[in-house]
């Protein structure tokens, strides 16, 4: 199977495998070495992030779309109201489609700059008896590639500020792409929940997320406790990674490794298939996505077909919560560059029948 | 920290961590090797449990918590009521009375042999026009260490055929304890979803069960298809395990190890806290459940206590829906066996002092 549905980033370097780790940490339910654990995921983020975060505002979890189901069924009371983006990444679209108690939910168009303020401003106040809950992706928005301006960041933080009824929940797992900090920690407003996807970027397969706000959010205390939802696999191995090596210089590392294979693919994608489709994001972006020119084509039939050819890609439907004119599909670059070729020829191919 | 509130049976065994494994399982997202490790799964499976479950009976997730979290918070339409077994495990307990959003429940009350059938009946009879669902832990329940009698058990079975409204969820996170199969494959019942804590027992501190039940209950393929909530490193781990080690060896030297740490256990507690503490489980249970013999001792105030002393132990409190005028604590067995016994002592020392 050629997999161009996800990320393709190799795991970060096989010395890793080579690690000696502390064994204590494999045991069930080590709470002594889950709290060293914390201990020394809360020294790498406040070293990386120049910050002093305290324990009590640290929560280590599983991926971002579990701390989002997290939020959705336990923050929410009944009668608040959630904004989304709209699109948004696909397992948001999913799990809120997914949810089947009351959960009412609107959204807000994405700009290239972030959201449209005067949408957002216009909800807060026809929503003043609400408990709101605002989900951004600040960097690198997904689908969109986008990252918002400091402007748009300044005001939604200024916001939530004028309206104590509205909280902001950051999904910020692209933050070690920047050279920011979270918003949590940025604006030290007890109104944001920042969501940081530690390890996706440099862990290769592990989802792991860390929810870092001020403690009267941090309500979970017993899932953290209990060690419920992360895995010791993940403990054994990430102690020791945020412990023995360089954040930084892994970044370096992978952001190279990650530019290269983009620019190669988008160059392979114009040469075969420009004549259906158009790089929307071609400057930046954790992913490489594309409008068909002919807004006919059926792409769910597309990613069906090419699927039977063990070709794996996204249809742009997934990240919309309604219906669609325009068409999109979605690429990651591939580390072999001869694959991703081959792939690419068949989709051409495809496209062809199709049309 | 002594840590007596959870299990403490050791990671499986050096040779886990000398394994030669296939890194490709630890890139992000490998859906092709995803496949292969549910393939490997579904072959443990099949075998352990001589049955033919197929790939759509099966999702593979992280721990139960998690599990219930989906069931609850993407499962239960609004209106449908929740049934769950009083006193029950407190993540359940913590889990329920974190919803924010409306959730009907209703508790049945345990007997040595399962719930109260007439109980369960009637309440089926009062909300014949709501969507039921019955959650049971039927092997070595949590926390009175009871197994449910066959007898109880195929009543429930024959019920949710006559109440087409009724979907049991079948917590057997201790299954590999007993000499059974899985509810959902024993009886073959659409109406059943049973959940498999497969790693727990076998793989140390995996967080990690199977929902296998008819592929229409399987709805959230889009959680097993997206890889979402399962870390590479367990796959990486438990995939090489499953395809290398005998499971029942395994099964057979940690039951040995447990049998023995539980008794010698037992006896300690038995010769240094006869006083105040009947063991209520003396027989079987992964758990050593004491009643309090003064029912006045506080026992929020002893687990602070012992905290201050870096003992941890789980108060009964926890694990029911509603005060209770009994008193319970629980403890795990230890492996070291000096270190528990000191424990002891110095709960003995903390309870003369409240007494």
């Amino acid at each position: 199977m050629i997999n161009l549905g996800s990320s393709q980033l190799k795991y970060p370097n096989d010395s890793i495998i080579n690690i000696q780790p502390n064994q204590k940490i494999l045991e069930y339910c080590s709470f002594e070495d889950s709290f060293i654990y914390k201990k020394n995921m809360l020294n790498a983020l406040n070293t990386y992030f120049k910050c002093e975060l305290h324990t009590s505002e640290l929560v280590i979890t599983g991926n971002i779309g579990l701390v989002l189901r997290m939020i959705i069924s336990s923050f929410l009371p009944p009668n608040s109201l959630l904004l989304v983006e709209n699109p948004t990444y696909y397992n948001v679209v999913t799990l809120i489609k997914s949810i089947k108690h009351e959960l009412n939910y609107e959204y807000l168009n994405i700009q290239k700059d972030g959201i449209d303020i005067d949408q957002l401003e216009t909800k807060l106040l026809n929503n003043k008896n609400k408990q709101i809950y605002l989900l951004i992706t600040p960097y690198y928005h997904n689908p969109t590639g986008y990252t918002y301006c400091d402007h748009k960041l300044d005001k939604i933080n200024e916001l939530s500020k004028i309206y104590p009824n509205l909280t902001i929940i950051s999904d910020e797992i692209y933050i070690y792409h920047h050279d920011v900090k979270p918003l949590y920690i940025k604006y030290n407003n007890k109104n944001i929940i920042s969501l940081l996807g530690f390890s996706k970027i440099l862990f290769g397969g592990i989802r792991h997320s860390c929810i870092i706000s001020h403690k009267d959010n941090i309500i979970s205390n017993e899932v953290e406790n209990s060690n419920g939802i992360i895995s010791s696999h993940d403990h054994y191995f990430i102690n020791e990674y945020i412990t023995n090596f360089n954040i930084n210089d892994e970044l370096v590392y992978r952001k190279k490794i990650f530019d290269i294979t983009r620019t190669i693919c988008i160059q392979k994608i114009k040469n075969h298939l420009n004549e259906y489709l158009t790089i929307i994001n071609e400057e930046k972006g954790y992913w490489i996505w594309c409008k068909l020119k002919n807004h006919n084509i059926n792409t769910t039939k597309l990613v069906d077909y090419l699927q039977q050819k063990n070709i794996f890609i996204l249809n742009g439907d997934l990240f919309f919560f309604e219906k669609q004119k325009d068409k999109y599909i979605r690429f990651s670059s591939y580390n072999d560059l001869n694959i991703f070729e081959y792939a690419i020829k068949i989709i051409k191919k495809t496209l062809d029948k199709m049309n």
